[in-house]
């Protein structure tokens, strides 16, 4: 039996030189250049492993759906690119980014191209009603996405942003391509409408279940291993799940000013963060946030197997345990 | 027997009122905002009347097409918005672009927007096989723009910029959305893939005329009826047509001096204006430029007429003339 290594480095190695491949339909230099840089990028690949595991689960065919991985994995980058120049990002991964590489048009057209080229590599080997069918999912994608950035920005001037809010821009604006994986690796599978109903479900709550980790890891995780500095998000004034849950439950008065003072100055100073820390504990939020990402990914496996009970789905299971202590 | 202008009035409407009903997927307040200013711009729905017409060659149903026409408007419109942050565009049609309305941000994230609305668009009412075609010319134009944008880049910082190359260039930036929308029309009226190919004919054809047009009526235009200042491309420093022509036709000295100094500082000053155009009239260039652009056209009118004579190639022609001293 092949081992999981071994089946996930070949649907990465697949991955990549398909987008190598990619590479060719490029014509300017400005533009090939940015593009062999991005994809060079070494990403984990993690959205086309989980379609074409998803794919595998019902076909066995592990291979079987590696170009619509990869339009994934352009998707991906296309939002990337164009949130860092958004979000005004200098780094990711340690690496600059597009428009601070070149610069903001280059990052524009490029993001603007990828995109292009995803959906071409969307329809490869899909039957017409298959390929119909994926690509309504793609663009319902695009879609979600595009609003949960917009979301994203709308609350960047708002205070009073409720749990709820918080989750139903999360899962746009990171759910949705994971739900995307998994269910178009589910059409290329000739999965049942059920069936894709329970992938979304499975790619909707990993994609909460990733981002409340990366919340998370912000303030408990290891500076080096997790490539950026612990509490950058406090610092920086992101209201994540962690603020938010504690604006609600706080009662204490210096509790109450601390998060004051974080949404006056839109963040606090880098020694502060310990405060922060201190006051989320105390208010049992590290421990709740850790137990919602631990049931949610529960959940998940146990949903997986329901859905296919097989080598696949012990493989995708097994990928995602990994998964449950780093960033995606 | 209905009019042509009726019948482009009931298109024109039907494309407007699609657009006003996307509007309702759209969450956020300012990227429905901008939307909204975006949509009710008073374009002239060119490409969407070509796509819908050439449908309605095949078929009879001038509107059996307006779900396809209203994506390529939208896709027009995504072009628009990212090339005018590009561009450093202020203004658009006497109106302030997006970018410049709201922030760069906005701009690139409600091209993004539109772009996937477009996307869901365009397979509304077409059978699967119809639906694949369909999106695969859309994904094709759609990289063919951001090529031809990524060229015309490149060419800003060269001056050795040869006609083959501009045409090249022109042909993707601007001829390809045109091409897309006779052919996609033709798809939806289940042309066949002989007609299809005519159609593209006519397409890159009409794409070219219009651009050598623009190019032309920088120069000779009125002011009003243009809507941009005569001479702008020659300030602004734009390798147009008829600069390339002239510097690959120029032999007399005062002629190379001229071409030298709009080169050396990218554009002269307006009142260098009509000593540039005395120069163009002195190569014959305007009169060459003008002849071309009729042959284009008359090539178009023959080409339509030999895919289908009928009621519609007739609105279609009769179309296409009015737009022959116009911008699209």
């Amino acid at each position: 039996m092949r081992t999981k290594i071994q089946i996930t480095e070949n649907i990465i190695n697949e991955v990549n030189s398909k987008l190598m491949e990619i590479e060719k339909e490029i014509n300017t230099t400005r533009l090939k250049e940015s593009y062999k840089y991005l994809v060079s990028n070494g990403g984990k690949r993690f959205r086309p492993l989980m379609t074409t595991l998803s794919c595998a689960m019902f076909t066995s065919d592990y291979l079987l759906a590696v170009n619509q991985g990869t339009a994934i994995e352009l998707l991906h980058n296309f939002t990337l690119v164009h949130d860092d120049i958004m979000d005004k990002s200098p780094l990711r991964r340690g690496k600059e980014t597009i428009y601070q590489k070149w610069d903001d048009t280059t990052a524009i057209l490029l993001g603007d191209l990828i995109l292009g080229l995803s959906c071409k590599s969307l329809k490869i080997g899909l039957e017409p009603t298959q390929g119909m069918k994926a690509m309504s999912v793609f663009n319902s994608g695009l879609v979600e996405v595009c609003d949960g950035q917009g979301y994203d920005l709308e609350f960047e001037t708002r205070t009073d942003i409720s749990l709820e809010e918080y989750e139903m821009m999360i899962e746009r604006k990171t759910g949705s391509l994971i739900k995307v994986s998994f269910v178009i690796g589910g059409i290329a599978g000739n999965a049942t409408d059920e069936e894709l109903e329970k992938l979304a479900l499975v790619g909707n709550e990993l994609g909460k279940a990733f981002q409340l980790q990366d919340d998370l890891l912000d303030i408990i995780g290891k500076q080096k291993e997790f490539g950026k500095k612990t509490g950058q998000d406090i610092i920086e004034g992101k209201k994540t799940y962690l603020i938010i849950k504690a604006k609600e439950n706080a009662k204490k008065i210096e509790h109450l000013e601390l998060l004051d003072k974080f949404f006056k100055n839109s963040g606090l100073d880098e020694k502060e963060v310990p405060i922060m820390k201190a006051m989320f504990e105390e208010l049992n939020i590290i421990e709740d946030v850790r137990n919602l990402v631990d049931e949610k990914f529960e959940f998940v496996f146990k949903l997986i197997k329901e859905i296919r009970d097989n080598e696949y789905s012990d493989i995708l299971i097994e990928l995602l345990n990994e998964y449950k202590t780093r960033a995606v």
